[in-house]
């Protein structure tokens, strides 16, 4: 019927418990101190098991760019993605193949991939990171990234730069997103399909209200860029008149299915609309320290009430591709933005706000997040003989605050083990590696262009 | 004679080179686009090659308090430090060669270790840390940790609190100091000894006026901790009436064999006295983040022209000690302290600080931190196809931005082969774990009382 995990380590309330925890089908069937069933039996002996954490924010068709983009604020470093990104298909595969591999070996079960679309391949893309997703067995949520306003829009006073019209209408948009659902939209199978419109820099009311009446027809998740910038709050007053959080409630954008990435720029006010709202943020550490975009106020956030996940953001703006790294930087970070210690997330909260956080910003509570009998099985097993989590002192205390490597020995999706000694079970890691290997051989450095065209304005509206 | 690297990759000025890179007896002793001799030829396809880095500072001995206590401001951290420490030679022992074997498989060649002494052991822990560093073959400076303060003496008005004097008279610890250097200090064999006050929050004027003659007659490298919390800053001006750093530069203690872990509380005039004096700052951004104490202001040093170097720090405050960590970490977090992206560190930047800045620190910039012909080969090769470098976008810009994982192949300390294929040769990594795992089974949670002494003081003074 399904696996045994014997005497295993697990957290309870108090510090740790040594139980069996047994899979029938894609649930969790019971968690026991005695052991009843004689099925497959897994060791269980120094090991940890925690609920399988929710990467709650990345690009996966970025995989291709690691490395590659120098270190410039969010504006700029757009455009040089742009001038650096492919649009072969291959390589969009790839990207969610190495993104999927890298979420479970790193304690995820599950992503949000707000992904790009191939320009003219849009269905194609979709597809592609969908056999990637089913491949590797990971749960997944495909937000395909969307706008209807031209790249300059996103700057402060960009409108005066020379541009062109977005090629594509609001209606072809919403006409694609509803079509990309009725295709893929399938959560039985793993696979959910979330409205995902890039931002309000360039995306009109319009599109967000399609969006939603997207989202409240099929029941998606909704997912954002939200306030990564300065430049972006300067210009949601310049857009609206008001903060960008506020017009986004009025239009009725913000709700309990909704996952805003990054969340670094909101006032106090704003915070109060996404405690009413029910929304959730999703910080991304990495990338925010790495694109300078600034520290989100999480201890604020967590104060005030609001749900907050973790995501890595994608490989063009946090190179590394590794959730406990995000975890443990998210965690840590914000001991420097508050002088009483009292008020720092510790390991245990870290853990859960991973695990049921990513599961509340993805409208799955009920389903994940926790170790529950009833509860879908989405786990991740934990080596503690590893030299990284060693000695064991706390082993969630060493799992969070120290660097962690290759220590995921198991992971269970929906009751599957899909990963195990940790080797990912369905797919060649080895031709991953080797594919991106030849890519790099014949790849060519890219010409940044696009950044000479917008780097003067924004220096001017910034203020540099 | 020696070994030859055949095909690998280096930077250069403009991007990367392809050569043969040939090593004899202790030395670099030829770089070339050309081969000429056939000794044991290392293949260096696909594989790239750096000068070591410096682990600037560290802890050898925390490595058994890894993730075992709660986040805390440092001076209640220390308490908590205090009562979990063991007083046992073997668990000393094993803390050098778990911090030796993580650097060098981080990239690191040379560490810094501000050795804690073991109460009545003290000769005995610095010969066993010498002994696990000779054993792997790592570049080791050790400075014994010495104080002549009590412990409540590093607080503001830390002396209104119950305390007894602190037992060892300072001519007592400048007698000890001596006799460990006469004994230990040996840099042909790689193992030199260096002065270690802790900082002026427990150390008198005696002391480190007895150090610096120390230094001065045996050319030792001088390395204390500097400011690393607010609480210090205001015991400085409680102290001396005026900075920490104006007082270290009166009694004459900075100079170009001075580094400084983490001054993290330095003023405009503080690192004006750092550049006139040429002394190094050490950045140990992972434990200033654990410990709440700041952010140092990193871009302002390298602004004025302070060499700054990179640290892990003891594993009780950075509970990972992986030098490409501290790294990348001390290269993104400044991005949100200055808006002006120019001014940001880029990852060449952040290897030449970690190779020649670190160099500086323990005053070798003329003999290893570059890969030059004549300098020692104390060198890092890194394997490029592992799955967390690849795609070969950048290979340095993914190496310090991405999240390298079992990424070093080989390294050299002073021509000497000592890691192979990832493996350190000359110590039994199996047998490392399998000993922190036996003391794992028989440790018993620490009771953690003294923090109990100070806390509202804490409390009182810091205004929480």
């Amino acid at each position: 019927m399904g696996d045994v995990i014997q005497n295993v380590l697990i957290p309870v309330r108090d510090g740790y418990a040594t139980v069996n925890v047994e899979i029938t089908n894609d649930r969790i069937s019971a968690i026991r101190h005695h052991l009843d069933t004689f099925e497959t039996v897994i060791d269980g002996q120094d090991k940890l098991l925690l609920p399988g954490f929710v990467n709650g924010h990345t690009h996966s068709s970025q995989a291709l760019q690691r490395g590659l983009i120098p270190q410039l604020p969010l504006e700029l470093w757009l455009a040089d993605v742009l001038d650096s990104s492919s649009n072969d298909l291959d390589a969009y595969y790839l990207g969610a193949l190495f993104t999927a591999v890298n979420t479970l070996l790193s304690g995820g079960t599950c992503v949000m991939d707000h992904a790009y679309l191939l320009a003219g391949q849009e269905l194609e893309s979709i597809r592609a990171a969908v056999r990637a997703y089913k491949e590797v067995g990971i749960r997944a949520f495909i937000a395909p990234l969307t706008y209807d306003e031209p790249f300059v829009a996103a700057f402060p006073s960009g409108r005066s730069l020379p541009h062109q019209p977005y090629s594509q209408s609001t209606a072809e948009i919403l006409e694609l997103m509803e079509a990309v659902v009725k295709e893929f939209h399938d959560p039985e199978a793993g696979i959910n399909i979330a409205v995902g419109p890039t931002g309000f820099q360039r995306c009109s009311d319009a599109l967000f209200e399609g969006c939603a009446e997207l989202s409240d027809r099929y029941n998606l998740c909704r997912h954002i860029h939200l306030l990564e910038t300065k430049a972006q709050k300067m210009l949601a007053y310049e857009k609206y008149g008001v903060s960008g959080v506020e017009h986004l409630r009025r239009i009725g954008f913000l709700d309990h299915r909704t996952s805003l990435a990054h969340s670094v720029w909101l006032t106090d006010e704003d915070i109060e609309h996404l405690v009413q709202t029910r929304s959730t943020v999703v910080h991304n550490p990495s990338s925010n320290l790495r694109l300078g975009s600034g520290i989100a106020p999480i201890l604020k956030y967590i104060e005030a009430g609001v749900n907050v996940a973790f995501g890595c953001d994608g490989s063009a703006s946090n190179d590394g591709q590794d959730l406990l790294e995000a975890i443990k930087l998210g965690t840590v970070l914000h001991n420097v933005t508050d002088f009483d210690y009292r008020h720092w997330i510790t390991p245990r909260m870290a853990i859960d706000m991973a695990a049921m956080g990513g599961a509340k910003g993805v409208n799955l509570a009920d389903q994940t997040g926790s170790l529950t009998v009833g509860k879908k099985a989405d786990m991740v097993l934990y080596d503690l003989t590893n030299l990284s989590l060693l000695p064991h002192t706390d082993p969630i205390g060493l799992l969070v605050l120290g660097r962690p490597t290759q220590v995921v020995d198991s992971v269970w999706v929906n009751g599957r083990r899909v990963v195990a000694n940790g080797q990912v079970l369905m797919t060649d890691a080895d031709h991953l590696k080797q594919e991106l290997l030849n890519r790099s051989r014949k790849a060519s450095r890219p010409q940044f262009q696009t950044i000479h065209q917008v780097e003067s304005h924004y220096r001017k509206v910034m203020g540099l």
